[in-house]
């Protein structure tokens, strides 16, 4: 069975993206044949400066490897190096009514915002649809608010089939990422680029210390005891530290003359210990990019060898005449 | 220079086609770089029967060959060989506000008669423009409807060029194709395939004898005089006979004593006539479809020689990390 996911490269990635994504495909990868891509296409809607998405693109491709998806385990590709999901998604267009893309969450909410948003944008549940019908994906882990494109693309699959094929696309079915792996921010909101409010692991160690030192507390002076309960300080220790260092931390939090620059400190080293091996993995991977680009190759060879033939019946049951390329 | 212009495979030819688009076609290809295509996906917007669509486009490909395309001279090629346009009107896409592709005819067309149309139909000037940048076309030969498209394309460009590089896409300019051969289908009417008033010239003989026969006109007995400037026969009869020939018909009218059936059976043999050593090559190109898969394939590989290197620098320009296909 197979398992495939995108990830776009528009920023950073965070603990936030790690404890709701990344950890849950590294296990996927165990179970499932795993296709993983860097969803260079899917970015442009956003229109990002060309110089941004070529490195945030090589930047999460080492991330990603770094925290634990494995080449000889798992296909990873670029998007953009299987141009065929582009020749699917077009082909798709055609039984696709407007009506169903017009009713996706990422247009409506641009349309509530009083924008029109460019085309790619509108299309965006097309790609992705033709992303996951391409490979013969059976299953997709999804958040919440991606769990209506999954749906717009399993309706898209059942008017094809109706159209050319009963069986022909395999009905994909979605993991829904837990959301109790819900990560609080610096602010104590749920941890978001958009927000502002992110831990980065693999920055450097100057720029981790002052993001963690800048979580948000209460005024509470050092000597006096301190509720645990509600400090976001110990919600995310929580995620790097095991249950008797938590309770360590929860004790002094209690017994006063502990600060929230000690107890931050603390986190600040267990948020290091616990990336230190993927941070070196991290660091062999970048100062060795053509092992990278080889990997990469490796894979969209491997999806492309899906991909091809995948395409070619699909142009065959739709009539065009035949490849001549 | 180059000049591009595709077809929808959509039906058989009719002299409309030939008069009105194809003979200049045929001409301009003496005094530009032509690159013709047989607009296969285009097509897939109108969901034809896939059988249909594949003879369709078998024919429309020995049709204007035929008809005197020549792969000597010009590139001809089957659109869906070079995936790579369909590459194109995605990347352009994310350049291209919803607006500006609510605001196509084609679209408001299908909107007026209630219909929301299928997102292929409403991406169709997108997928034009590719087509036409990709080449980096110079000249568009368009009948009037098609206008507003092409502008639609110089939009998309100047949009692509002022975010990217100021002068990477050609501007294409329109070729207006005359309305002055506009020519009158069997009921009077523009020639169409609509109306079903076609003539078509590479019909059976007998199918063409009777589409001509079947020209309407009035109930003036066959013995009085008949007004020659009012008759569909006669008007049909100048594009393929002689000033001389036509004068004798014209007098034979105000003669009296010479039917209409009269007429159009020299319409008949004048059509046959005209299109005789056409339909000699047409029947030899049918006779020899590896010719013509050599003929595509040589096109083809020619459109796409143009065609790769120009989507590498687009995607380049885009920051799309680059091929490792």
């Amino acid at each position: 069975m197979r398992v495939l996911s995108g990830v776009k490269p528009t920023g950073t990635l965070h603990i936030g993206n790690y404890f709701g994504a990344i950890r849950q495909f590294v296990e996927l990868q165990q179970k499932y044949d795993g296709f993983y891509f860097v969803a260079d296409y899917h970015s442009l809607n956003s229109n990002p400066e060309s110089s941004k998405l070529t490195s945030f693109t090589k930047d999460i491709i080492i991330d990603y490897m770094a925290l634990g998806l494995d080449p000889d385990k798992s296909t990873i590709f670029l998007q953009s190096a299987v141009p065929e999901v582009l020749e699917l998604a077009f082909l798709l267009s055609n039984v696709t009514n407007m009506g169903l893309l017009m009713r996706a969450h990422s247009f409506k909410d641009q349309q509530a915002k009083g924008n029109l948003p460019n085309v790619g944008l509108f299309y965006y549940p097309l790609l992705m649809a033709a992303d996951i019908l391409l490979y013969d994906s059976n299953y997709v882990p999804v958040g919440k608010d991606q769990k209506q494109h999954l749906e717009i693309t399993r309706d898209i699959a059942i008017k094809f089939n109706e159209l050319y094929d009963d069986d022909f696309f395999i009905l994909p079915e979605p993991i829904i990422l837990e959301e109790v792996a819900l990560i609080p921010g610096t602010d104590g909101q749920k941890m978001s680029k958009s927000y502002g409010n992110t831990i980065e692991m693999f920055a450097p160690e100057k720029a981790l210390k002052k993001q963690i030192m800048g979580i948000v507390t209460d005024s509470t002076p050092l000597e006096e005891p301190k509720d645990p309960e509600t400090c976001n300080v110990v919600k995310l220790f929580k995620f790097f530290a095991s249950t008797s260092e938590v309770d360590d931390m929860k004790a002094k939090y209690r017994a006063g003359n502990y600060g929230y620059g000690h107890a931050k400190l603390e986190l600040f080293e267990a948020v290091k210990r616990y990336f230190d091996s993927a941070r070196k993995k991290r660091e062999d991977l970048a100062a060795d990019p053509a092992k990278v680009a080889e990997i990469l190759r490796r894979g969209s060879e491997k999806a492309r060898a899906v991909a091809i033939p995948k395409i070619q019946r699909i142009k065959k049951k739709m009539g065009l005449v035949g490849n001549i390329y």
